[in-house]
């Protein structure tokens, strides 16, 4: 009898479950930036979308694009400007930031998916009024342009979307409730928000690390799981700092407001998400609650 | 990296196709007899059942129960009489008979699918008009007892059922339209007849060989495709004999009626069934038109 | 002018107004045992299942069937044990229980309504997890085997065939929560937890007596109406006694959980059914809480 | 045992198969003028009619009422002119047609109906364009007035009525499409054409006469059943003659037009049209084209 | 370019907010009496409802009818006595009033909308039990005879009527509850209770005067607005007296019962109803609660 | 009494029964270019398309974008090659078309009509399939870049939004069908395919001149109305020239296709498309077919 047979029965065994524990619910991926920088990878990103969206699961993409946007001011001389590690976005910029954001990078990936014979569309934070934000003010005097927070989502235009079988892809530029046309929105905010919004049973945010590493030398040391209650003592010790903290906080968020689990997955892994969501083995770092311990 | 998690990926992205193509279609599994002997192998295709049911499959059992029929009339000493290899049924064992199949065999595989926590109900023949029959005349004069043939069925019960997610399990014993009030009707022949009633995707009818082989003796020589074409050259030429030449016939005649694939599956693999219809390589006899020529 | 015409009109305005009030309603109908011994009631209970069925009333018919048990026990060589009045039911007796009770009542019945022209299905308590129970335990440490007592009723299968115009007639055996596949259920008290279980309208159990008489001689001294509240004192002056404390006690039991009347009716009597629901006269007795005085 | 209780099965089993049978069909009862006579005999009208809405039949009520039109007429000093057997109707008769008709008789009749616990509305021809005329031209030159010829049936309102449950009480006063604003139409001819445009399973209309008789002088003399091909015939004989005429044609013209069966029913029968509809014996005369001899 | 085209254009962005406001909106028109003298304003009137009707509007229409019924009594030769202001009803009256007002003018409005284009159907009380009454007990002894009080209404044919876009027009003529046939039922009165049981969201008064006026003279001292707490003040200055108080307290009672606008209209202004609902000058006089004051 | 309210009303009842026309109906509205020069007319046209979609039209927004698009490819030193009036689009250039449409020109609408209250998504050829193309080949050899040709409209996602009462806002760059990502397309012609595809009432092309005139230097020489079978004979006489004649063209393809009227209006005249449509007054130029001849 043929052995590999039955590995391949027990890999399905062991999928089907979650393909049907899955079915019809929301999951929200986040993947821009450095997710982003091969082909090979954004093929693989965008092969597991479009497989579980065959498969019934109502997938929301969010993403950034800074390499773009870098791009596109550097070949119109536009000067970045940086205060407190975050971008001033003046007014010529924020321009920039919309165009490159909601014609390019976004339609990009609405046209990736929609060639391997799924159906998705692309959208921003002011369409139908979907992120709704107000002139960033962290009470530190500091005048940050046109980036923005969160004051609401709206998420009527999603709902409609994904009832309709159809992959909504988001760029997240929001509609300014403040007199200013629109404002620049921290991707993984934008990502978490809408995943509470929806009541998504996960939130991934694809990066380029294998996770929260206690040594940030050695894949070894990956934490599988994190509490919330853990997240200010990893912070003391030193384990979660630079980039991780704002990632480990939007998924403390997203759990607050609702969201089953979050995840911080490697997007170097070819099909991480696949893998992470379909077999026994999770990869990368898990942000939940821990209730319903069943996986 | 761990390569064993692209083997999975591989197989998932190998199978998530098959699952969305079968997603609400319907199959008809028929297994008993020798397909049913022992425990592991009724457990395997239970859970196969389920499986596919749990993906979206709506699948419909259809059973025999030969062995525990024979106890049964021989603890009550009822002796069997056989005419022309078919068993000839009188009052006494047709009462048996049903007792047998509708009241035991039915009920133990409708409980062994609910206790993996899928929902099942067992019906026969004579519920909702599902199968009606009349007494079998072969035009040879002989008298077979309450052994039926179909004249029509009304699928109407198994639709409901399906609607419901849930489980039809058939045994095959008839509504008499003629004056008696039940026959017995050959199991074969019962499933090729509700697959085409409710216009299945396949007809998977288990065994306990492994299909079709030119040479009985040599399981390397299975036919892995017949066209319906090619049965009468298989049959002079003594490749297709015995019990497999009505199995085949069944076969033939729900393809005629509608059924796009039919399969002759060899029960004692186990999860043949989950091997057949999801992953690229099929086992067993596929008998089949042909046209679509895309699996 | 012809007088019986007249007659024939105010019987049936007596009638319609029940008929109307009836319609879309349902109720249990239990029979079995000893209100099944001739054939011509069998079909007068029968014919009125199937016309009250044809004007709209949703009828659930539960059966039981001691006669044929005892008979295919007997042919078997199966001795009987009884403790307490009870059947010690071993696995070799619940063999014989399910097969006899689930293939062969059950389907005679099934169909009996269904030459009638209506549409009927027969399951059981093992039937998409209808009737739960575990191991009869009445706290006086005596083992019964397989008699079980009901933990919960799942009534969807009932809905969904009532649902479709359909007929459910249900056999009592349980579907074993505690390890054991199937348990024995006294047919009287599932009737009157079905009955809860859907909120049916009446609950009518079909006896060999004319109800419940103050004089067990004399059938001028029925008791027509009783109220719960009335049963200790019945119990104490020895007027109910023997079979039919459990009888109205089920039909106390059904009173509490949400069922509008609940009948004793006399099996012998010519469509009793027809008579107690459509004519200002009753028969029999009828067990209620008396609040809504309109018949 | 009460034979008396047996009687009344015995009515119910042979009137439940009418009441499955007519249930959610329409049926459309004309009465008037002379039927409407007796209060006793507008009693047992009103209540067959509240009957038959009761256990589902959908009826529709076509009144006249020529009496109420004579004594207003005669109050307000109106002389009636006839010609040619029919009322002149100039326009001061007209508003009195209208007044009476459909503010006074209509009413009348919906209140009995509502008071009986029924749910009835009264309309006329002119309520949303239900009865489109014009001036009769009989093509003999003479000036009726205001008598109109039916031009068009629009049963919209009809419709939306039923499907509320309500019965729709109708006054012949139709919309005029040719300048003026409404003509007075013949009520049979009214019923017969809203019979068909309903596509209704009955025409009823109720006389003072037993139906047609080949002895107008002895009733058992009744023609049971007329088929369209012997009218001719029967006029020819002068079997059918003076007001029975245009009766008779009304019933063969919405035979004509999809009416299954209609009938010629003595009002002066209590509860005639229960007796016709639910019991095996018809009485009065019934004109169809026997195709489905069932009854 | 052309100017008159952007005054055009300006009136209707002002009228298309309105429009979107009053979409699906249920209003009810009241009008009769001697709002209903001159032909040209009956049309004006009737077109602007089926001019809101046209626009998603729905329309109630009750109506009076005082001179048609004098007309016809007068004809008749009845003599009115009027106690208190009111007028005796006796049944010879009430026969004529149920004549005249749900035969004539009731049918005659319907004829006028339909003529239109529109659907509308006439009802009055009667029917399908809309306005139920009791005989009318002032307290103070008098027996009016049948001038009924209104005990209850059920908007059931309302609902079934809106729904179908058909336009009701309703006749005052209430179903008696206490042994009379029916009542008759002041228009105004009924019209605020049928605007309450629907939650209209208007109700309007057709008169002949322009409103309330401070000084009865002089139509510039018109009172646009009133507030509930202001009424007992205008009549205690004498501004509200005779006919227009009952008026404002039917309108007071509409608002206490969920009616959100109600207006007294002059019928003498072609096209009042239109320029009151669809421009932002509104004539007439409103009495409202002032909460929402955006218009 | 105040003249100016009779005005109003006027205008209302003229404009009332265009309201109910186009209720529900689909509207294509193409403007850009230079119908967006000045900040007035955009907001005048925007808020014609909010206030039409107020009134339950649905609005379809199809717009171009040259200037912006000029504008950024200077900045970027972009040099644009023509070639037989058409510009050649290479990568560069459709990378700034498609950030410059998709992102800029397309998200600043959205953003004006949602923040007067309306609901509008903006969308591309590439969202779900929309526009598929293909390499413009006009069969002269010349290659003009990633200038396409539509090969298919897809209107699944434009069905969605219109739905929800949601304004589609539509930027003409294509998915590529052959090898290419996506092509640039004209707007006026991609307009006109997807009116034909989703059966539009009517198709406006807003443009900068008063419609086709018979001389050019006189807008007292409009042509109202143009039948497609006039356009060859206008061309011969030179009086369809320049870019009106492939307007006109595109125009007569979308009434080829089943659009009803088709209309090139003026932009620079404040809320022509309210005119258009809501008076009995037409401006501009229509070109129809000519059947339905009322309006």
């Amino acid at each position: 009898m043929d052995l590999s047979l039955q590995d391949r029965a027990s890999t399905l065994i062991e999928a089907l479950p979650y393909i049907q524990k899955y079915y019809g619910k929301t999951i929200v991926v986040k993947y821009g930036g450095n997710a982003m920088v091969s082909d090979e990878l954004v093929e693989a990103v965008t092969s597991d979308i479009v497989m579980l969206s065959l498969v019934g699961v109502r997938v929301i993409v969010v993403h950034g694009g800074g390499p773009a946007i870098n791009k596109m001011t550097e070949a119109l001389g536009i000067k970045t400007k940086k205060i407190n590690g975050l971008r001033y976005t003046d007014q010529a910029t924020m321009d920039v930031v919309q165009a490159v954001l909601c014609g390019q990078v976004n339609k990009n990936i609405v046209n990736m998916i929609n060639t391997r014979g799924a159906h998705a569309i692309g959208i921003c934070g002011m369409d139908d009024h979907l992120i709704q934000a107000k002139k960033l003010d962290k009470g530190d005097g500091i005048d940050y342009g046109l980036v923005g927070e969160i004051t609401a989502i709206d998420p009527t235009i999603i709902g409609t979307t994904l009832m309709s079988d159809v992959i909504p892809v988001i760029s997240t530029v929001a509609e300014g409730i403040d007199g200013n046309k629109c404002y620049n929105i921290n991707a993984d905010t934008a990502a978490a928000k809408i995943a509470a919004s929806v009541h998504a049973e996960k939130l991934i945010l694809m990066t380029d690390v294998r996770g929260v590493l206690r040594n940030p030398k050695d894949e070894n040391t990956l934490i599988r799981q994190i509490l919330p209650s853990e997240i200010p003592y990893l912070r003391q010790d030193g384990i979660l700092s630079g980039g991780m903290i704002p990632k480990v906080e939007c998924c403390a968020d997203a759990l607050e407001h609702g969201v089953k689990r979050t995840h911080i997955l490697d997007g170097r892994i070819p099909h991480a998400i696949l893998i992470e969501m379909l077999t026994h083995r999770g990869i990368g770092t898990m942000i939940w609650k821990g209730e319903n311990n069943n996986k």
